[in-house]
């Protein structure tokens, strides 16, 4: 465990559910998501975290569709659980159940009716939940614009270090680029990137891994190459194309009923969104994909 | 269930632990909880809300609350319980158990990391949760700062009087006056407040029920006497006591600890607040302590 | 000065520019607009705040409409000049200017841009302004929404009083009830609010001298009758009917542009609002009429 | 003026005060002021901004800073004459001013009292203002957090440039990063930054000048150099080097009085900064160079 580290582009997949709410444990279907998101050049899931619905399952559903995951794309895919956005005892018993399933990492977030004050508070919380899967490489998780939690992450990791013996980095979905550069110079934590609209800028900060929507995987992949290969150029036009798709989508009404509204014009009825997150109609569906074909996205 | 009204004043209780964390089902704990409750004119309690910890528990673990406090008080308190914090089918869930083991009303929140984007969306969220006990009155909880959704009660109420048949108001902790006053012209349906700093200027606005800590219970039942006896100078004074009271205890660190704290001043021990809030020190607990004596609250 | 105490109901009155953007200094007009606000039962008016818009106002021409309001409503009305808005030199060259004058009292509030981050900075602040005209009667004017300066206005003038011999109190526009009421209990200090939304409350807490506008002023006045003769029922439905005139008027936009569209629809026209705030066009206008006449506020 | 783009690194200096508060235009110490600035490898001036207090000075004097620049530096650095934070009129004398005594650019905030609600209004208030100097290169300065208006900046120029005839881009201190790369894309517009924070983020998306306190001017254009080289290691080094100075000052307290102050440690006592701002007791100044020691950044 010693050397772990997250590589490539993680996407944050979305959770199937069935006409009647319930999950969808299709395996055909699910086959067909990760034969999908290697196309688009994804070599991992961060399952369950705001994307796939996480805090919105009940502690039953989260252990089935972790065990799904494992079940189809292990092996194939890094597979990290993001098993907070709910309370600490659940976050525990979550947190056991992903690392006897086989997950490759898991991550956790804060709560955000309750919202820690202090970094002290944020550690003291996690602390628990990553000693129920001890042997396993566990992550932060901080997305302070959802969770209202505006702490000081590196500060986190820092505390982190000495009480986590898991503890490898964290998922830093924040907006702020100050503080991403700032935590990604802990010593011996990874700082992986969580948001579709900033990758350039956050690259050039040295943080390499995203973790965005899988269908913008591609995008994101010719965006690191061009990086690599010092074509700033074509990185720019590869990071406006993300951005694009980004407001497109705000444009739409956003939210996660967005999200499976564009998996729904990729081929993909992964059921409703659940509330209070909204489910796109299907005219508002049709008038998304009319968007996405004019910008040439499918 | 039609002519349904909370009277009095309601506590919003917390939820006792032991020293491991585990819920404390003490009977002779509750039982002299509830005969302090009543000492302080209290008569009726708000059972796993915020104060109660509700977003802490886990989903048994708030049966076991909401049926410890059926058992111990039921026909001594209200009991109205709060059963959201939690995601849809999981409220669905308590709330089809709280009917059942006999709760007299039920009130749920919207969840704070998915924000509820319009009333409708909060509406079709409540809805089937309203309906797990349709003969039980129910309430909806908005307590924007925590929850960070900021929408229209008074639409809420609107929106859902057609919908949801045993909905009968809203607790409203919100702090807006106009929204709250705006709230409760909403025909038919019944708003209480949920502060303990300003019950003086709720009153003279029409809404006469709060919830509060139980130990300023007498502070509130005396000023609402004042209030009645049309002597505004005297209800000043109360107003002045709780505000004072309140603002003592967030000099002392505030949250969840320091209601458990004060409570701890008052002779019980609810054990230790769930993490993320934190818990007081014996040392803070004794310069709270010195603090209520020295105002003359103990 | 000593017993200096502002009494009855204060307009915020508009300042009224010509179609150029000149200031208007038509005597006819002010006179027609006093008469206007007397017969709304105002007995004083504080100019050049918010809605006169003291901000967007030269040094010259703040002189230009103190001196106006001083030459033709002296004696009828209190005339409490606004002075701040602007930075700390100019600000003291308007308060010698408006003691020079005569009004009656003056008041100022702290720079939005560069924000004070301490009650004492804000005292520095106001310290030499307040002492440019030392014999007559000063207040802090606390607009925290639209400043940005959340500080807590009690300790402003516990600080204050004994370094602002001329201190009298403050204008108190923020919307927390508590810090209201919290201000208020300074002693020997003078609150005025200046909400439209919620006078009944700020009466139940002591505090009976409103600063608003001056179209609203007679329902203020009966509000403040049915309160003093314990008419509750009475005062909330005149609060009511003030909530909803203001909403009314955020409905058609807010802003600037909507008192002076108001006031165009009372038959006062007083010219253009000045950039950035946004002038009703003629329709805009009619629209607005339409309302108030279906309101029956006109 | 057609081709005219600002390059290099530009300095935001401060206005120097004596110790009475007034102007200090003692031209020994401003050449000094000009002559550090070019070590620092700054190739240009942005005046009365933030940095320069621009906002608490009056119309006099901004003039007098406006004209001591040019007197001192034109020729040597290119002069931006930041010329907003006042009301509309008074920025359109300053802008007539600024444009007569021939400055090579100017720049105008919005007010932050009065907040602009679309970007149509932004752009309705700038228009008289750019048109006071026809001929010389205006930008339009957006810096959301200090103003309060949260308005889109690439739409602001997108509707600028068919109305502004002179307008040439925008300095950007706003913190969102896809808002800055964003505005960096209308064509024919140029964009910089105003941040310590992240340059080599901005300069992966392709904007490369920025508006920094002079003191870190070497440092940004030793980063530059390094980005230019393709080696970004070194250019992170550089980042965190500007962070850390940021994060410095913070700490010490932050806002103009440390910039002051920093630059007393530098060797240049600019005097006072102006109330609410807080000037630093030359203890914490003291303190601060003991800092700025350890970190070898004097």
């Amino acid at each position: 465990m010693d050397s772990f580290k997250v590589t490539g582009i993680i996407a944050a997949p979305c959770t199937a559910f069935k006409t009647n709410g319930d999950i969808n444990t299709d395996p055909d279907l699910m086959d067909r998501y990760i034969k999908f998101l290697q196309d688009m050049k994804i070599t991992g899931v961060y399952t369950t975290g705001t994307n796939g619905e996480g805090p919105s399952l009940t502690v039953e559903e989260r252990k089935t569709v972790t065990q799904l995951w494992v079940d189809r794309a292990k092996g194939k895919l890094t597979i990290i659980a993001q098993i907070g956005g709910c309370n600490q005892r659940e976050a525990i018993e979550l947190a056991a159940h992903a690392g006897k399933v086989g997950v490759d990492a898991f991550a956790c977030m804060v709560p955000s009716f309750f919202k820690a004050k202090t970094e002290e508070a944020v550690v003291s919380f996690l602390e628990p939940i990553a000693a129920a899967a001890p042997t396993v490489p566990f992550y932060y998780y901080d997305i302070n614009f959802f969770t209202g939690v505006y702490l000081n992450c590196r500060r986190v990791l820092e505390l982190g270090k000495s009480r986590i013996p898991n503890l490898k980095g964290a998922k830093y979905s924040c907006r702020e680029m100050p503080g991403l550069f700032d935590t990604s110079l802990v010593d011996g934590m990874q700082v992986m990137s969580g948001t579709d609209d900033q990758f350039l800028p956050i690259l050039s900060l040295g943080v390499d891994v995203p973790i965005v929507n899988g269908y913008v995987g591609r995008i994101f992949y010719d965006l690191h190459e061009a990086y690599k290969n010092g074509d700033m150029k074509a990185a720019r036009k590869h990071q406006e194309r993300a951005i694009r798709l980004s407001k497109l989508r705000e444009a739409h009404g956003g939210g996660i009923g967005s999200v499976k509204a564009i998996m729904k014009c990729f081929g993909f009825n992964l059921g409703p969104a659940r509330l209070p997150e909204v489910t796109f109609t299907d005219a508002q569906v049709e008038a998304l994909r009319q968007d996405l074909k004019k910008n040439e996205f499918i």
